[in-house]
């Protein structure tokens, strides 16, 4: 079980993981943003003495190039297996800094420092570790936990609101898998009035319904499948603003295909009116609109059929009875995902 | 735990495996010496419609590079986590292979099937994967086991003799690890008169040797040290043979390194003196000599120091009170290394 640590004080709750630790090196993996803006916010001895390794921001960056470069810096700075690396960035330093250390003399130990939002509710927990590669999305990687995650909303008071919501999109999930009273919860979020104190209580429970799920199915045998929903239509919807080269960001289109995905559950599974009706509402007024005609459905399907998840290219979606009562592993026929993208227009007002 | 089969029939072996699994696809890894000399060997309906990736035979080939290719290979044909990678090779298309498997997607299930006694008794067996990197052996890597090992001894009646010897020094190790009946035994060995039978009767006892070992210690914490035992001093005289611009074969350093091991064994832990005698002979007559004189004592020491196992640049090495009563994780002292190196050249007529 991985230890994860919430605390308002990064540099203490890490100097209490790594007291009780034993090590000859450290390594600290940042990238360029996390350098200039995270880093110093550290303040802790162990880190002061520790070899700083950087990488490139940005996805972009998630490659084998760059995990070459940081195997190479471990190698000619003296890491050996009871060195000790600190992953401090977001998804791509966890992912990929993750992978590093677990490939690096067949694994060293590691500790997660997410500094967005994102990383905190779904990068940073659960050990998936990984690169892009030949085009796709984190085709290569391993399953390897950190040993140790510390959650500091300290790091996300600078966030750019934009980045802040991509990772709430994810919590919406979290609850949405966990209970009703979760979901209402974050549904009375006002983005522009958020105290650190209650966002760190909702993180707590978010973050557990994670890892909770990953405890249960490690390497994504069946009830991980779970943390898919809104993520088959979510990763539609990124895959055609790409092509429309308008790019949105990650949480953005699950925040998106969560709405599509809450109707199907709606067509298919009795999932509660008002409560789709609600979340819609959420999702138009705090994300905006992602804007689609049907001219865009047979696009869109052949993203969803082509989606990593899918078995034998059938549409396989995550579907709700309720908030919290959820089943996995489900074959979607095209005409229903048609009828759901006709009621997201309706509720999105497009 | 992984499956391991042993078998004189190596296409009906696969078979029984194959039957009770589920894919929806089989790749098969093997480099250009076992696809031609191995491969026709396997008459398996399933490996008929396996896709087949060769890579360059040779540690050489044990690189960034090669896993490149068999990564490309992977994706462009349609690999997926659903998939299932054949393994048919020695030592470096084992590793790299399950290295390949373990990484594609947060990994696919393989099976090795070793064609060289050596990887049968070693690099199948035990889930240590990986490949060569920036000079270093094994830098970069995972831990992740075979689903299943199909030991046939079909493959290794085509072996050089050369070859044969190589791999069977490791087992010499597993049997001086288990108990002193087994060392006998293998020590009765003549090496041009050995029958299947009896060798798949040795094979059994000596994987079962490692096999229990790695699952009391599959990450190399503490008791699968013992598996280091001839390695600290066979590493030494592997490195003094390259540097010398003649290279050894990886089993006969280990037999040399068995040798001076078991005479620290002898003057530090009052193993058998007539056991250390026999060993020595029989490693004398039948891998002959590594050549060294007193001026090379410090080049070798400076390898020991150097050793991956080493913690702090200590000398450290497994050492038996007896066969089968193991000690692992001493620190050896330079003066006593380099008096076991002295009864080393008396005991090999050097």
């Amino acid at each position: 079980m991985q230890n994860i640590v919430f605390s308002t004080d990064i540099s203490e709750a890490l100097d209490n993981v790594l007291t009780v630790k034993s090590f000859n090196r450290i390594f600290v993996i940042v990238d360029e943003n996390t350098r200039r803006l995270a880093l110093p916010l550290v303040n802790s001895g162990h880190v002061e003495h520790a070899h700083v390794i950087t990488i490139g921001a940005g996805e972009v960056n998630k490659n084998l190039n760059t995990l070459t470069h940081v195997w190479i810096e471990l190698g000619t700075n003296g890491a050996t297996r009871h060195s000790l690396i600190i992953n401090i960035g977001g998804g791509v330093v966890t992912d990929l800094g993750g992978f590093a250390a677990t490939t690096f003399k067949r694994g060293l130990p590691f500790v997660n420092c997410p500094t967005t939002l994102l990383a905190a509710v779904d990068a940073a927990v659960g050990g998936k570790t990984g690169i892009n590669f030949a085009g796709m999305k984190n085709e290569i990687g391993c399953f390897a936990k950190a040993s140790d995650v510390i959650i500091s909303t300290g790091f996300f008071s600078t966030l750019p609101i934009e980045e802040f919501k991509s990772g709430y999109a994810e919590m919406l999930k979290h609850a949405m898998l966990s209970d009703t009273a979760a979901f209402h919860a974050l549904l009375d979020i006002d983005f522009n009035r958020i105290s650190g104190e209650w966002l760190l209580t909702q993180l707590k429970t978010s973050v557990k319904v994670k890892a909770d799920i990953v405890q249960r199915d490690p390497h994504e045998q069946g009830l991980r499948q779970a943390l898919n929903l809104g993520h088959t239509v979510g990763h539609a919807f990124e895959s055609l603003a790409l092509q429309r080269g308008k790019p949105v960001p990650h949480g953005y289109a699950i925040a998106w295909g969560l709405v599509v995905e809450t109707i199907l559950s709606r067509l298919l599974r009795q999932f509660d009116s008002n409560h789709m009706q609600r979340l819609a509402t959420f999702v138009r007024e705090n994300y905006g609109i992602f804007n689609i005609t049907c001219d865009d459905y047979a696009e869109l399907l052949h993203f969803m059929h082509h989606d990593k998840k899918s078995m034998n290219g059938e549409i396989n979606c995550t579907l709700l009875n309720s908030c919290g009562n959820v089943n996995t592993g489900n074959t979607i026929d095209p005409s229903d995902m048609k009828a759901a993208l006709d009621i997201y227009r309706d509720l999105m007002h497009i």
